[in-house]
């Protein structure tokens, strides 16, 4: 069977630990059964040996194995992962969400997907990676007694993801730590608009004004003054008049939408700009999780 | 010539000073050339002597009307008031905004609903009351150097609204002194979350979600001890499985939203426990000011 996870932007502008979208990126696993356990992983993470021993995926995979089916399976897992590793763009979400559903299609029991969510919110306490990476498009969650509830967007064809990947990562840990414990009214009042607009924005299809809607003033400013770059990075992308530029989770990948044919313009404009940075021209994603036999 | 404003209910749930949505519930004021100036009020503040001589609508339609025409016209204005004063159901905007529309009608002079909204808000700094006042519907604002931004979703007829209006106001200018002047990160996040999803909830028409979306931690629970009523008011509607049950703008008024069947009972509940505040069904209003030759 083969599970596929695709990478996801959260964090979108304004819409912090809320709002997210799905990229059409995905890691894949294929799992067989066995007589020997057995890892291997292409892609990201294939250069990384700490990966392959101390495996999230595996751990998570056992634990509702077991819990499924009464005993431990033994199989092969053949890892193919597009998703970068720590930069913003959902890898460890992903992750979560392949290995319970592989642990449940191994198991042979079926799963709806509000379910596979509300059991990845265990590993993952924010919803705003893991509902997209679910459930595909662009997704608004909240948390409740441990329970994601959230809406969802398809996003449409001729719109394109233009994605900077810095050759670093912004640790996770430390930008949480630059971040305040609490926020003026004023700058709560801000965030809590623009992201309720940016919602409606995406359901209405308004793109244009997703410039005014996707500014923020919660996390975006801190976190990339750890690698001040990316202020370069958005001056160019807003110059260049795209739809929305977002710091991608909590980095260091910074998140361009654009029309489709405004896509390979400013493609080039990053890789002239920022030659040691990977960029790359994405559609979205509406399908999150994916189930094959 | 007579213009019509809705009533409005903001503050909705979490979207504090961003969502509001307008009410089939109208001040209609006739306008029409005279030798004298006069003034009549009939239903709401007809007998408050005040709102006659000083009045705001006239200090702002005067403004409007000497600066389109450059002269001070002449005008007998005969109101028809059914927006309750000082019960949170946005009777300011509805002035606001009929006063700055009949200025431009009475001079001749077109106006777009979005310049009429931008007008307004030199008279009211949050948008969300003379957004949905000037257009209609659901309606989510962001304010950004002096301009609203805004998007509208219509609202379908087979919902209604039961409000319950106290006998009495909360001040607005009380009521703001009992808010923080910062709010906790994860409050913050609360209710970001929250006024997105309850966006995408009227976007979507996921309406059973809203009784989930609706959740508020910025205002409700402080200005609802201002008059401790409310508490139960909210219970009752809880119990009765509304939709939603949210504050009205600052209060008194408590808003609630139900599918059409549910309206009747809940109404008579709603009577025979606070027999003396008024308590009514109103439809949804998706057209916003009206401008009638």
């Amino acid at each position: 069977m083969i599970i596929s996870v695709p990478a996801t932007s959260a964090n979108l502008g304004p819409g912090f630990d809320s709002l997210g979208l799905s990229l059409s990126l995905r890691n894949r696993v294929h799992i067989q059964p066995s007589k020997f356990f057995s890892v291997s992983i292409k892609g990201e993470g294939a250069n990384n040996p700490r990966l392959k021993g101390n495996n999230l995926f595996i751990n998570i995979f056992n634990d509702h194995y077991t819990h499924l089916t009464g005993k431990r399976g033994v199989f092969r897992f053949r890892f193919y992962n597009q998703i970068p590793l720590s930069r913003g763009l959902g890898s460890s979400s992903a992750v979560i969400v392949s290995a319970i559903a592989s642990a449940y299609s191994a198991a042979g029991v079926n799963i709806s997907r509000r379910k596979l969510l509300n059991l990845a919110l265990h590993y993952e306490h924010h919803p705003d990676n893991i509902t997209p990476a679910v459930m595909g498009g662009f997704n608004v969650s909240v948390v409740e007694n441990n329970k994601v509830y959230s809406q969802r967007k398809r996003i449409p064809g001729y719109l394109k993801a233009v994605v900077v990947i810095p050759d670093k990562p912004i640790s996770t840990a430390h930008s949480r730590t630059t971040l305040p414990r609490s926020y003026r009214k004023d700058d709560a009042i801000y965030n809590l608009s623009h992201s309720s607009l940016l919602t409606a924005c995406f359901f209405n299809e308004s793109w244009e004004m997703l410039r005014i809607a996707a500014r923020d003033k919660f996390h975006q400013v801190a976190r990339m003054k750890n690698l001040p770059e990316l202020f370069d990075v958005q001056k160019l992308a807003i110059e260049n008049n795209v739809l929305m530029s977002t710091l991608s989770g909590s980095g260091s990948t910074f998140f361009n939408m654009v029309y489709k044919e405004d896509a390979k313009p400013l493609l080039e404009k990053f890789q002239a700009r920022f030659p040691s940075f990977r960029c790359a021209i994405f559609d979205f994603d509406n399908d999150g999780v994916l189930f094959r036999d």
